[in-house]
């Protein structure tokens, strides 16, 4: 069964998801490009083949000839759009954040419970990456014996001029949140977070560096660093009482020149998480094919959880203080 | 634009085959899955949701719904395949080898050029591998200086009961044959073969070492070891008169436990040429669409460039003696 | 000229430093070994061809026929025996802590200040491992550009019995502390502890996770894990604004053997660490004949500083408060 | 007991060992330092603080103050100089080759014989590097099975401007002619050379790839490749019937800059085999003092085997045939 999907956002991450699903997602087809620009729009569509464009998301969203949506728009709209989706019965794949907006996020989860059930697959692609699967992977198997800590790093070459360190926590550190608390299948509890003061940290991509506690017992700690300068660079090392798993980045050659072996890094996180992408895109399309939501995505749930952790973080930076996190019971649609 | 593929073979390559198209690359429908037993065509069929199956390969072949073929059957019958084909006008993607028999190898360059045009793509799909591609990518971009050797090292966990070192050297050995002779962009003109007699040569799997002088001026030395073992582990080295640069095989993630640090091998070459595979198959489809040869596909011409080669080393192994290779001088079509 | 040396203490590190000084010290001599227990003492004296063995360590340090002492007994006798060597006025190579108490830290400083002249190395020989001194040498080269955070990790195979988290900061940590503020070269403002709690921290050897904040503006983040199990393992990174530097650890062989590449880990810090203690033996021997203090050497002073952050570490630990650190101010001598 | 020790040679080597000797290994006095320049050896000898110079080497060989001879002088002194040693009785430290001929070598070994006991260790460094050493360790506790195939690469960042492919035989190959036939425990039965005539092969430097055949059964690959340009690097890989072992390159730190991840690699074979270098002339020291010959180390009837080898390649490159490699039987000295 063909998909016919509308693509909501035709800026870097609606014109990356068109191409996946254009090139890489059988089983899918691009139906509609919507952008507020009719141009950007244009030019998506053109790249990728896509049947039509429009600048209006609730009409293109209700359009019959759309079985699915895949929401890319700017952050604010997509608890919106997603409730928007979810009023048409139809299957959403959402990017991060869902909202930055703990409520917000909680009136999509109202409005899929009202229906009844989940429609909302989340961006979190990073749970399809195939270094995070093999981690939690080793951990289910018994590798490294109970899980007691967890490192996380996130490096960017470069942060957008009017970056922040709340920045990091709202929109980097959420898929942090969202993957550690996936492999180790618990939710936090407190965070604490501390800048170095080395730097400007009211510059623009001031690192930042997290501790969280989970209930499990487990520490989780996170560096956000999106002026790293080297390169795009992501790790995580969970370690247990018998042992520890690291995430490898996969890197294709090692070249020996001048003096030096070396391999290279990633510009952004597009190279890095490719086959992420992939397999959560046609694990989208399968969904909805199936109508079967798949087992390893994030929920409007896991977005909700992501948020009030930002939420938190935020506050702890601006405190100083170490911050209890606290959210409401989870939904029996989402057990 | 769908392409509908027949697939000619239900084995373990052509049940690869047929999942790959099914679930990785958009535009392919399988509309025939063809085998000597109905059973295992019905196999594949159903896990793939192909349309139809068939036990007549040359009936498939010439099927009005069938717009290209992909041959996965018995080596012995992909020449004969191959010319049914062309003869029906219709692309091929074929396994390697194209035959063992340099003549016959001859039999469909002459058919291809008496259609006027390339059909046959062949599957060393070594060429779509990242880390052969950057490889190259790094000789093309001069990081290396000018290429004078190259180390190809091919292990497997274990060799078939029947497997003969002239065996490593006709059926294992024409992918570092041909991946070599892309990425250095020259022919061969000499081999040497060398075995261990530390283990009874004549056994099963027993390992082969070759050394190939190009018409380029370099070295490409190659070991093929099919009972290496320890697992599927493959390793290239370009060495330039700057610098070298090698392949990394990719590793998704490193275990600490048991006072060592460890990362796994595939065990066999499906995980570890999955990408290669997925992107040569969608080349493939491209190429139906539209009628333009991928660029670095193999043809018929490399596929008999290889055989060549490999019939040479069979003589260099049984005489003990540095072998000439000679060929052919290149038909036009293949310019 | 030889230097003769008396050895305080023949436990596990006296006779590690007996064995380093006689077989690979050029001009140390072991002229006595002294330890509560003559019978232990004699051991070790054999092993190492020492001249005489001693139970009375005032009386040794006295002896003329010694030029210098090497102080291996346990933790409590460190800065007494200091003092009575610079009472002498010989050189010592204490080995860490000075002292677990900053009072008893500072006596030392004043015998020393009183003397007018350094004569106690402190045995943080991490300061002469090459992987250590590589990543100074990277930073002060501007590699990575001005540094901006550290990540410590210290991981035992197994703590003993009686290891408590508080130990892990007062016999573990001091290490960390010393050589992240030796390649910083600064020292700390404030530490905040935490501990996992999936697993009991009253535990032997619970794992303490510990933030640092540093008066040049850094982070130093140390993991101190002395359960961990898989092997003895030390990792090092410093991040600057431009890059970062890794230490690596030494691994002299990959085997592939059973589906795995691996490497093993050293059973405990002895190999690891086995260049370092070298090469700080023959600084301390060097320090002996020439007068000159050892350029990158610990003195009593960076003793007294790693006692006062570890004494701050156990209040952060006790009251999970981020505890402020504070210092008397550098006396001139160590300017 | 202290171990009087003379110098022959105050060059490159001389010199290295010369400050090896003063500042890393006890029992040794440098006593003195001969070259044929006295300004050369003067330098050396002051600034390892050594007793005495000469710029006669039989008459320091005959010193009654030395007693022990270390040979850096040029390659065709080494065997007079070692026999003249022998006349003396006293143990020598030989730098390779022990001669370039074979007979020449023979000369060295009848003389032992005559003596009755073995003097000469020859300076084969590398069976004492922790890698080599650890290979042949994991060989023997059979983690890799049955041998079956070495694979060894010998990179040079530049040759001198007279070097030539036959030098590369004669010069640097012995190295891996005796590391590979010590951990392989076994002797070659023939030899086969190749050099890439993709770059002058009469030019310095010119890379010469060789295949041995050994008595075992195993194949022996080497390249020797003294242009390299990148980095010297030296390699090697033991593969077995059920594993393979790899040697590590040590390097300390890892620098992560400007989108690369970078290891640097040594300018010459003086750091890389520093440790080897250390711990052999321990040995050495050792030897002299018990006069128990090194289980380890080369001696005289290694030098001669290597130099076979060795001209057996240079028949090899010349008549671009396989050789067959023979050679005296082994002395019952040597057994």
């Amino acid at each position: 069964m063909t998909v016919r999907i509308a693509i909501i956002g035709a800026g870097i991450m609606g014109a990356d998801h068109a191409r996946i699903l254009a090139q890489d997602v059988p089983g899918a087809v691009l139906q509609v490009v919507c952008d507020a620009s009719q141009d950007r729009a244009r030019a998506v569509a053109d790249a990728c083949s896509a049947a039509d464009v429009s600048t209006d998301p609730l009409a293109t969203i209700s359009r019959d000839d759309v079985d699915a949506v895949l929401i890319a728009s700017p952050d604010d709209t997509h608890a919106p759009l997603a409730r928007a989706a979810i009023a048409a019965g139809k299957p959403v794949l959402c990017e991060k954040p869902l909202s930055q907006s703990p409520e917000d996020c909680l009136s999509v989860i109202e409005a899929e419970t009202a229906h009844g059930q989940r429609l909302v697959q989340l961006g979190f692609m990073r749970r399809f990456d195939p270094s995070y699967r093999e981690m939690k992977d080793a951990l289910l198997r018994g590798l490294i014996g109970k899980p007691i800590m967890m490192h996380n790093f996130h490096r960017n070459v470069e942060a957008l001029p009017n970056f922040t360190g709340k920045m990091a926590i709202t929109n980097s550190a959420p898929h942090e949140f969202d993957v550690a608390r996936f492999i180790l299948d618990t939710d936090y509890r407190a965070i604490s977070v501390f800048q170095p003061s080395a730097i400007n940290t009211a510059k623009a991509g001031a690192p930042v560096f997290m501790v969280l506690e989970t209930d499990g017992g487990q520490l989780v700690n996170i560096e956000i660093n999106n002026n790293a300068a080297y390169g795009y660079d992501v790790r995580g090392e969970l370690v247990g009482e018998s042992g520890s798993v690291e995430i490898n980045t996969p890197v294709h050659t090692r070249v020996n020149s001048a003096m030096t072996a070396s391999e290279r890094y990633a510009p952004d996180w597009r190279p890095r998480f490719a086959e992420a992408y992939r397999l959560q895109n046609i694990a989208f399309v399968r969904f909805v094919q199936t109508g079967i939501f798949p087992d390893i995505a994030s929920d409007a749930w896991d977005g909700y959880c992501a948020t009030v952790v930002a939420a938190a973080g935020v506050k702890a930076l601006e405190s100083g203080q170490r911050i209890l996190i606290s959210h409401i019971g989870k939904p029996k649609l989402y057990a």
